[in-house]
């Protein structure tokens, strides 16, 4: 008797996040899956991001929290389609999560969609949510080293944001030595030197945006 | 027949934990569990601490990163005894890792263990190592708002760092209100407001320590 081998199946979250992709393509939504640890700036990115963009396309969010709904509530008072998912004790989003919150975006109305992950530089790295870019954002006093210590989050990343360079004056931040160690990891990588609070970098990142986005016409 | 039924069993951590922890009191060392996100500065944190109670104790440390050796370089010239853990894409340290660590360690010629976690606000709560205490860093710039998007972490820490106080002059940081989320999680929770840049709040933070800990006589 012949032993079937079973090979090259997809995982679970595999197969899931896939079914969200070919939706978003159906619906002519683009998808950026916004990682970075804690506080580095993924909800203040995105409203910055949605205030100069807005005019231009249609955004919705999600928004990914162990708990509260603090960071949904930012959103929808610039009055965007937002959907707080709230993890528990969960690490990442995973597929299936975005697979629900969809169900409550009117996906024909949006063109950009914004998933801020759970704030952490290990575990989102390794789920795929359907997304067609991976932006990382680095903040200024979370320091240099952190691509030495935290690479696997850079791996697969399309861009990755460098917030808060207002504070570059008050800390020691070589930006020559960060961005190396983040190129000696993934060569192709985008860098966006960015200020949410004084506006500096935003530009070049949503014109990067817009490229990556395919708007309904 | 009668149906065994097994109940409160620890869990594999659990067992070596306790295992750890026997070890540590046979040895009267009190060890410290330092969990943060990354960037909030446990390795500054530590440096600091070692440099101030060095002439009190013997102090060593433990490192714990996915990738690189930086901060043990950084510890090691403060010439203590100190062991690299590199989790590879682990997201937490865990007893088993420290079982091992333990293992380079001079115990008999330490009195304080400072264990440096995995920057990540979720997943090293859930596995205790054999800690005696159990000490966020939380950092001014990662917005007063952490404690209600990331709960979990402060249910069983025993005290809260507050660093980099010296950036809130540049920085919107409700200090009052941080520390009441934090005490609507954990009411008995002790708090340091301190700047591993300036110095400032470090002797509080090590006299808060050195009460904790019981030296070798």
């Amino acid at each position: 008797m012949k032993i079937e081998v079973v090979k090259n199946i997809l995982d679970a979250n595999a197969v899931i996040a896939q079914k969200n992709k070919s939706l978003f393509d159906q619906h002519h939504v683009t998808v950026i899956n916004i990682m970075s640890s804690p506080g580095a700036g993924k909800t203040s990115a995105i409203l910055e991001t949605a205030r100069r963009l807005k005019d231009k396309m249609k955004i919705g969010v999600i928004e990914g929290d162990l708990a509260s709904q603090v960071d949904a509530e930012k959103v929808k008072k610039e009055h965007l389609p937002v959907v707080q998912i709230n993890t528990g004790s969960g690490c990442h989003l995973d597929a299936n999560m975005i697979s629900h919150a969809m169900q409550n975006l009117p996906l024909k109305d949006i063109d950009l969609l914004l998933i801020e992950n759970i704030g952490n530089l290990v575990c989102p790295s390794a789920y795929i949510l359907g997304e067609h870019k991976r932006v990382i954002i680095s903040s200024v006093p979370e320091g240099d080293d952190k691509p030495l210590k935290y690479p696997i989050i850079f791996v697969d990343a399309d861009a990755v944001i460098i917030n808060k360079v207002d504070l570059k004056a008050y800390l020691k931040f070589d930006m020559d030595a960060f961005k190396k160690a983040v190129k000696n990891i993934n060569p192709k990588i985008s860098f966006f030197e960015v200020s949410c609070t004084t506006g500096a970098g935003l530009d070049e990142w949503c014109s990067w945006l817009t490229a990556a986005s395919k708007r309904k016409s």
